[in-house]
Order: structure tokens, then sequence, then C-alpha cells
């Protein structure tokens, strides 16, 4: 690396990772999931100028525009890589797509054991350098204003799309693998859990200050799947990440989707913090692993399509239900809706910073 | 009523029955949701026969024909009604259709206050007079063989399309009404619970032996909405039931997908039963409320893509999951999928009868 990477102790506002690990902080720190996204026309802007969303992947310097244009515009405490969950997959030799209404796809999905022995586990230097060069530009471009999140699918959530293709409704290809052929779905997890290791480690090394791992297709799974196909693989990469970079913590947070009910083993990974979605009240939840981790949710997304003073109300719901005391980030319970209001987003980010535990 | 209706005392098999209200049974019975469903080659026939889906619901010949497809096929211990859960709306005026690809549509979804003001509450035998034929006719037909399930969607999952005219990804104009004109909101859940009561009471006097209420969108929401908003509104409805036909008890099933965290809040509305996703484990759910309710589910809908062994095993898991004891009916966690093999579902229906709690 020759760019100048400032070191973490020159953060300006660290009040996002000390929350992760527990410690005091002056208000609540807030992020958005999908901050960097279609509800902002300046995103749409950069977009339409950078071709397929790929190539506005793939380009450092717009992938690092679009994850600034939300903190010009908010006073956010933490800006997330913008990027996609499907590079590791495309970096195998998947031929990730995206096809105009349909959502990703693979050119080359995983059909039987012989196609999983043949998956290469990438060079996150090489296939995925795009992935680092945008790390380290948005570190560089950020200045040490607030710290940055890297972040990559989960094992089990990027094994569905590369088993089935694209998206799905039923899972009935990859439920069918993993059914009959759990030695083959496991080999399948074992390599994307190596290669999910060494991309992280490989973002924290470029500058990533906390990653984050969305299981976003844990939860269409029974419990005992849950954990031996999904949770399992979480746990293995927690267990291999650099814990420590500029000498400062680099915080972990698992997310899966619809897992409210497997807190308990989720927060016995290893891992710093836990996502919320909004199906879950997180008084209960701090309640049952408060004492292990910190917490980051909840607010409902569809309530930015209410009014500001109804949006400041919930947000001091989510803010109360938390409570006094250290360990909460907030968030929205999932991604921030493309026909939100821009406006409201101001309304909730400032909601928190008011209300936030002191 | 001029049909023959046999009575309730001349079922050759109450099993389901038995099993819903606690009571001992000498096998654990099993039925499927969609069980009558686009997975068997007869339905798709006699579909095209009839034409647009909604014909098929309205033909009391066909939709009984279909009603008992599977029961020709399978050794199921209860038939459930063909229908579609909104019937209800269409009989209150919106103007019920099918796109093609896109699913059902409304013409006139509603916007304001006034639309909820002007919906009527629909007369079963009026506007609903097809539904409760299809009853009479399958009842008739289905001889004493086995019990008749009659159903609703609930308040707020039907809400949920009459707002947003159709399916949705996000409820942004639901939530956006429940959030910014909760008066408008609980005014047209109310309506729609009175609907659904004399709809349900319709069915049952009708001949349905028991009832089923499907809330597939309360999983959807926030605890403190979901119990507001959904589950106040499913209790009224339990609370408006004739519970009783032909001399024997008729039992009330509440199922919300995704609402795994609320059993113990279901389990307090005075339902006899609660559906269960595959996401939950049946022996925790049985833990936490199977001394008030029975349980009805929860095999992954997937596991019939896999092997005769595999399933079979599957079928076995959630049996000795649930344990001994009465209060058992066998299900998926969620209806059956269309692409699955049809001779699948003899060998899970055989394997509950097999392995089931005597």
């Amino acid at each position: 690396m020759s760019e100048k990477k400032p070191s973490s102790s020159e953060l300006k506002n660290d009040r996002f990772l000390r929350a992760l690990l527990k410690q005091p902080v002056d208000t609540t720190p807030v992020w958005i999931m999908r901050q960097a996204g279609r509800y902002l026309p300046e995103y749409k802007a950069t977009r339409a100028e950078a071709g397929s969303f790929m190539d506005l992947c793939e380009n450092a310097d717009l992938a690092c525009e679009v994850t600034l244009q939300p903190l010009r515009r908010y006073d956010l405490d933490a800006a997330i890589l913008f990027s996609d969950i499907l590079t590791i997959p495309d970096a195998m030799g998947l031929g990730l797509y995206f096809s105009e209404g349909e959502g990703p796809k693979f050119k080359n999905p995983i059909k039987n054991t012989s196609d999983v022995k043949n998956l290469p586990i990438p060079d996150p230097e090489e296939e995925l350098r795009y992935v680092m060069n945008a790390v380290r530009t948005i570190r560089r471009e950020l200045n040490g204003s607030v710290p940055l999140i890297g972040f990559s699918g989960s094992p089990w959530t990027l094994a569905t799309y590369m088993v089935e293709g694209g998206t799905t409704k039923d899972f009935g290809k990859v439920k069918g693998m993993m059914f009959d052929a759990p030695e083959t779905m496991h080999l399948l997890l074992d390599k994307i859990a190596q290669s999910v290791v060494g991309y992280l480690n490989a973002q924290i090394a470029a500058g990533a200050q906390a990653v984050m791992i969305f299981d976003t297709w844990g939860g269409v799974l029974s419990p005992e799947m849950y954990r031996a196909f999904s949770l399992d693989y979480m746990q293995k990469i927690v267990a291999g990440l650099t814990r420590e970079a500029d000498g400062r913590q680099v915080p972990v947070t698992l997310f899966t989707k619809g897992g409210g009910q497997w807190l308990e083993i989720m927060a016995e990974t290893g891992c710093d913090a836990l996502g919320l979605d909004w199906t879950q009240d997180i008084s209960d939840a701090r309640a049952r692993v408060g004492e292990k981790v910190a917490l980051q949710g909840n607010m409902d997304p569809s309530t930015l399509y209410a009014s500001p003073e109804v949006i400041r109300k919930e947000v001091k719901k989510v803010i109360d239900g938390f409570g006094d005391g250290v360990g909460h980030v907030f968030n929205l319970g999932h991604g921030i809706h493309q026909h939100i209001d821009p406006q409201n987003v101001t309304v909730l980010v400032d909601a928190v910073h008011e209300f936030g535990a002191k």
C-alpha cells in the first residue's frame, strides 16, 4: 500500500467502535444498512455514470464516492464499504451478472461435488483487489472522520446464490443438496468460509475498522440446520479474523435476518455484536444476550414512510427499549427502502443523537 | 340448506379433530398446507378446465374436485376447503383479479379513511355464497371420511393486500397507514375482523368442522405492532366464532408465519392450536405453550426435495421433537412447493402414521 493510511488513533468520531465493544459513549451511534443506495438521487446519478452495478463496485473512485454520499447529508457515525456480497463467488469463477428486474445471477452455478472440488479460494489482493482498492480509497478519503465498516455475506447465504444460480423463492436446489448431499454442502461451506476469512482479513489490512457478516438467508433454515449449515461456519470465520489493527480492536458483528430465536447461540460465537431485525423486542434481546454482546438495530425500515413526528417517536422507543448503559448501535432492522424520502433520514439520525443513551 | 349433511358423529376418522383438542389418538394425524395445489398434475388439469383461478374457486363442483384430489392419492387425515384468502376483500368490492406472474391485485385498493368508511361487511350467504356452496358440496362428498377445515386470512394479512393493492416487498403503504393514520387502520381491521367472524361462522354452519386463520404477514411486524394490529384482531375473531357444531367442538387454529417469538401471547387468544413454521424447534414450542394449545407443524417444505430416506428421517425428527402425549397435528411449516415430486408426499404421509405418537 503506497497510500498514507491514518491510524485509528486519529479517529475524530469513534462512538460506533466504542459502542460495539460496550465502552462508554457520549450518545448512541447510528448508521443505516444500505445507507449508500437508491433512495438518494446522487447515488442514482453516480450509478448511471458508472454503467452497471458491478462497474460501480469495481471502480474505486466511484465506489468511494457513493460510500461518502450519505455522510455528506447525514450526521452518521460510520461509513460502510460500497460493494456486493456476491464478489466472492464471482471471484471463484461463477460469473456474476445482473439481469434487469431479476436480480443477481451466476453463469456457472454449483451443481455437484465435482463443481465444489474445482472451486478455487480467491486471493483477495488478486481477483478481489478492486474491493481492497475501494477500501483503501474510502479510508483515505474519510480521513479519520468516522470508522469504515467492511463486510461479507455468510457462507450459507453465499451458498444459496451459488447453488440456486441467483435469487430463489423456495431454496429447493440448495436445500435439496443440504438434505441429500450434506458432505458436498459442508465442503462448499468450508471453502466459502476460508474465502471469507481471507477476504475480511484483507479488508481489515486495507483499512476496515470493523467488519460485519450478513446472513441474509440463515432465517430460512430450521434451528438444527441453522446451527449446522450457517452458524458453525460464521463461528469459524470469527475465529479466523484479525481482531486488532492500528492498535485498536476490530469489532465483529453477526446479523442473521429472521434469526431472533437464535441470539443465544449466535452470542457464543465469539463475535462482539449482533444485528437485530425489527421483529425482535430490543429490550428482550438485551435481557437474553446483552451481557455477552452489543446490539445493533432495530427499527422497522418502513417507519421511514411515516411522518417526522412518528419517526422521532419510534426512534425513541428503540432507544428506550435498549435502555441505559453501553452496547447499542442504532440501525434499521434491515436495509433502507428505495422509495422513502431522504429528508426522513435526517429526522432519524438527529433523533438518535438527541435521545441517545449518554 | 337442502342437501343432506352427515353429522360429525358419523366421522370415520376424527384423529385430526381429536389431536387439535388434545384428546388421545391412535397415531399422529397429518394434512398439508396447499395439499390441493400445483404440484399435482390432476390439479393442473382441473385448473385448466376451470379457466381462471377465481373461476375454479367459484365453481363448487370443481372446487370440490380439487379439494378431494390429494385425498385420493394420500392417506390424509383432513380436507381443507379450496379457496383463496382474498375472497373477503373481493366481496367488499375491491375487485380482485390475477395478473399473470404478478399474483393477486385489486382494482380499488384502500387509500384513505373515506374508503374504509365506505367498505361494506359482506353477507356470507350473498356475496360469498359460492364459498359456502363449495363447503356444502365438499362436506357432502367427503361423506364423513375425514373432517373438513374452513379458513380465512387474518385481518392484518388481508389489510396488507387491500392497502397495497396486491403483493408487496416492503409493505410501505400499509405500514405508512399504520404509523401515520392508526385510527384508519384500526377501523379497517375492525371491519375485516367482523367480516371474518361472519365468514367463518357461515363456513361452520355450512359444514366446516375446524377453522384456521392464516396470518401470512404478521411476521413482518415489530412485537408491539404485531400485538396491536394483528393479534388483537385475531383474538376478536376467536371470541366471535361458533365453537360447536353437530354436537362436536370446532377447533380454531392460528398460524402467524414468522411468529415463533410470539407463541405465548398467541396461545392466550383462546384458540385451540397454533401452527408452527419450520424455523421453530417443536420441542421448544411445546415446552413454551404445549400446556395451553395443540401444535400443528412443522417440517421444512423443502425437505420434500430430498430422497425418501431423508424425508422419513426428517418426519421422525419432528415427531420425536414433539414427543409423547397428545396435541400434535403433523404438517409442513408452510405451503407445499409446486415443483416437488408427488410421490414424496406418499412417503411423508405414511411415515407420519408409522412413526406417529400413539
